[in-house]
């Protein structure tokens, strides 16, 4: 069969059998937008599943569901309400809207790294027009790429959609730290919308403005960053391209961090789970890669990056970005909210050490505060110079604010047994795209055969949408109740059954194949009667090939197959 | 065990133990947010499990999942940009918005019946002013409930964050039809979130701004209001509030459906099921009722509508709706959108019949439109009467849109042998409320002993978060290895297990009761050494009787008992 993918081809199958649908048919579409229809939903989720097992099952990560809507303050400090934006042009004739960087491809090998002024700057060199009348184009503008809303009536706070689940796992950080025992490290995931309010969404389901992701932030100690898993993969080959060339190099995943390409053992564990996850769920190990971040592509707090490239008809695209975020996040909102978001990492044994300490003045102190002067004092001295703003001291003394400049107090270094100190976790983010992840299974699974024209969907069992479909031969003679009566015992969410009794058997296998499900019973004459009574035959999809199986057997051998038992042992 | 909840108490060991976090503490939170911790987001995963095995499993049922933003022209044809709103009231001094019918309640046993005028009324016989500020309210206006948005740049399309997830399923309705093979029923679900810009909200979980909804859309044929399992529950017990009184009486569904209480079986059907979905997940059913919609409280359009009501410390809460819509959804969205939403229902037989239907004037086309007459008189004889609006027949050919007035054909009555009609399908709709489910689980699972300060959460073991705790008595001596060895032998997503070696062993029972945890297995001295060599005990829960049971078996005996097997059994 041919491998050749068209992706209208596809598509146009995930429409008719539905795995999705562009979104509001019914009222012309909305461009960026799909749904999940009934074959789609069910292989999302079991792409969630399966993402699940990985790090709540093998790891031993906890999961959590935080909201879409965000106020404003969040994306302030994550950086999204300066930084989340596109630059943008408007004809000023017919106010057409684009990215200003898709005017000018042909005339630059990287038109979205241009300024808003070299584009300006282009449009005139170039003579750019608008596309759509030919008329003038205005001036470049930034766009926001959140959808904004408002939280409430009248003069009500502004919100937005997140753009990323992670920031409901940083923002719960005392939290999670405090449900972790205050240990590290502490691994969270989450999975659900995203949103990204493209200019021009194209290439399918490739940039989606509303959009499903699985992110994963695990919080680690920044001295150690090694993972307790590590040498079980260490020695596993993994294909990485280092930001120090272009080419594809194949190499032991220990080798990778000894060689100093990976930044640290942790990361690459990640990097290696992150393949582990994506041939898991039948993308093709010769069309993945690992492409390191070029140094002015990464964040600028990002310690290292990797992207999982996945090699579709579109080209390599990103689906999943591994990074070391340092220490960024969480002090970037201990910052903007005044909380200190750290970890306290006890010595082995206490140590003496030179600290730097707020002492009240007393005696300035007594005479402006009188009875509260010594409340005020203690409080103080709980605070470490790290809280001093400009010079000045924020307390909150029974619901009062109160500010306190250096007449108050004084930093004095003192030598002191300490049982520990405080640290800013680093992050660890494997970061999915599940859209994406979900379409590059659906291509590197297809097979499509032109002279027969012929489709089949190679799903890995774990995967498939439908695991079996079960159909009498003829819809009478008892046949029919027969088939159902396998259906009611066999169906269930983790175990989705289709009866088909309608056209030739022949038809109803291609219905099957063509939507990815691995197996198909048949009930005929010979399962009512005759020596081979209360048997059935069950055909494997990849081969062809047909067995009979006592007919009690089959949830057992359904299910012992879907956990990987061969057909051929049957 | 005191039965007495005070749902401050519940809450904070929600806090206090995740299962539910105010969402945004860090920025000073956001009335009407709540984020899932780890232990409420795996409860919450383990609701809509069982609630997918129901409608998944059992009845068949297909899932999708469909976007969250949506544009206005959905919620323009569902009524909710006209409907969706509450009154508010400003303070003309210092701006705070209010609820107006919140401000009346002290007056009015209904205040939320009042309308406009009768508010603004009753502000000044009242003379009710701002509870901020003392000061004058302004007048009395409507507030759209919906998040607003914008889709895309510039003078863009208007989108709402959808207020319910059944709109997403209603606009699906063609594609779910094919999907169906144009049969019916077509049973749909989804579950994901709805958005609800409260003026005010309050009472905790009952009223989020983003809540989580599992909804199910039922077509069905107009004229068969039957279900094929309905014979298995005919005889069993439901607790019914007609609207005919105020008072609960006991029958069984056949009886309700006979005595013309509920409308129809189907209805009765799904409200029975409703019953056995919120018992399975633990709710006492001596707290649940189905309350009947007054006939001022129905929708006009909904044919008959049960609440199904849980008693909570907040008093008896609506959970769930269980509505039969008739034909309104469908019959708005294909007025709105201009397309038929029907199922070609087929006679047993073909039937002679009189129909209208759209005959051609080909001597008016001919001069007209030449070549492309016989193609337009074509196309016009494949439509309906029904689709001549306003006097004039719309067709698009090739692209091109043809607007024909009645001079270019006429409506004439024959007599034809036809094979079937179009119906628009009825919807039966349960509608299930998550967050309250979710939260009306935990209240009824909740016991507090006062004098011993105990807590215990009596979850059922398919809903519990955590489903086994497992100690090492100390952890020294390899009791800790090999309490590790079966936590990772056991622990997955779907059987949840935590390691716990610090405190006392009562210290570890009291944590795992607190947050409904059914079982927990230790490994003392005995499990490594001596007769009992490889052996560890388990503990019940609600029982607190222990067992010593072979390491070997822990597995299948915790997945036995998670499908229903009890711990006497063992």
């Amino acid at each position: 069969m041919s491998k050749e993918i068209n992706s209208a081809d596809l598509l146009s199958l995930c429409r008719r059998r539905g795995f999705i649908w562009p979104s509001f048919e019914l009222y012309g579409g909305v461009a960026g937008m799909f749904d999940y229809g009934p074959l789609g939903s069910n292989m999302r989720n079991n792409i969630v599943e399966i993402w699940r097992d990985i790090y709540r099952g093998r790891e031993g990560f906890i999961e959590i569901d935080s909201e879409t809507v965000n106020p404003r303050e969040v994306f302030k400090a994550s950086g999204h309400v300066d930084e989340f934006a596109d630059l943008i042009t408007y004809c000023e004739e017919c106010e057409s809207a684009f990215r200003a960087d898709h005017l000018v491809k042909e005339f630059f090998n990287n038109p979205d790294v241009l300024s808003q002024k070299e584009l300006d700057e282009a449009f005139v060199k170039f003579g750019v027009k608008c596309p759509e009348c030919g008329g003038k184009l205005g001036p470049v503008e930034e766009f926001n790429l959140m959808f904004k809303t408002s939280i409430g009536p009248g003069s009500s706070r502004v919100g937005y959609l997140r753009p990323e689940t992670a920031q409901g796992i940083f923002v719960n950080y005392p939290n999670l730290y405090r449900y972790n025992r205050e240990k590290l490290p502490l691994g969270v995931i989450q999975t659900g919308r995203g949103y990204r309010n493209e200019i021009a969404p194209r290439q399918g389901m490739i940039r989606m403005r509303e959009f499903n992701m699985m992110e994963v932030e695990l919080f680690v100690d920044p001295e150690d960053k090694g993972w307790v898993r590590f040498p079980d993969i260490e020695n596993d080959p993994i294909t990485l391209v280092p930001n120090t060339g272009t080419e594809a190099l194949t190499m032991t995943v220990g080798e990778a961090v000894k060689n100093g390409i990976i930044a640290n053992k942790v990361l690459a564990y990640f990097v290696y789970t992150t393949q582990q996850l994506l041939t898991r769920l039948g993308i093709d190990p010769k069309r993945l890669r690992f492409r390191q971040h070029l140094r002015d592509e990464m964040a600028h707090y990002a310690m290292d990056c990797w992207d999982a490239e996945v090699l579709l008809s579109y080209g390599w695209i990103e689906v999943t970005g591994v990074a070391d975020r340092g220490c960024w996040d969480l002090s970037r909102h201990a910052e903007f909210s005044g909380t200190e978001l750290t970890h306290f990492k006890k010595f082995d044994e206490p140590k003496e050490m030179e600290i730097d300490k707020i002492k009240a003045k007393h005696k300035a102190l007594g005479p402006k505060f009188k009875e509260r002067a010594k409340a005020i004092a203690e409080m103080m001295e709980t605070r470490t110079p790290m809280d001093i703003k400009e010079g000045k001291l924020y307390l909150n003394l029974d619901g009062e604010e109160i500010i306190l400049d250096d007449g108050f107090f004084e930093v004095v270094r003192v030598r002191e047994k300490v049982s520990g100190e405080r640290v800013v976790p680093h992050v660890i983010e494997p970061s999915h795209g599940l859209d994406r992840i979900f379409y590059s299974v659906l291509e590197h699974s297809f097979e499509h055969d032109e002279k027969e024209d012929y489709t089949v969907l190679k799903l890995l069992p774990e995967v498939a949408p439908i695991k079996v479909g079960i159909f009498p031969l003829m819809e009478k003679d008892g046949l029919d109740t027969f088939a159902m009566d396998i259906y009611r015992k066999v169906h269930s969410p983790r175990m989705e059954a289709y009866y088909d009794g309608s056209g030739t058997i022949g038809k109803r296998y291609a219905r099957m194949d063509e939507v990815g499900t691995p197996w198909c019973i048949t009930v005929d004459y010979e399962s009512v009667e005759g020596p081979n009574k209360n048997t059935v035959t069950i055909r494997d999809r990849d081969t062809t090939a047909q067995k009979r199986i006592p007919v009690d057997s089959v949830p057992d051998v359904l299910r012992s197959m879907l956990y990987g038992r061969p057909f051929d042992d049957l």
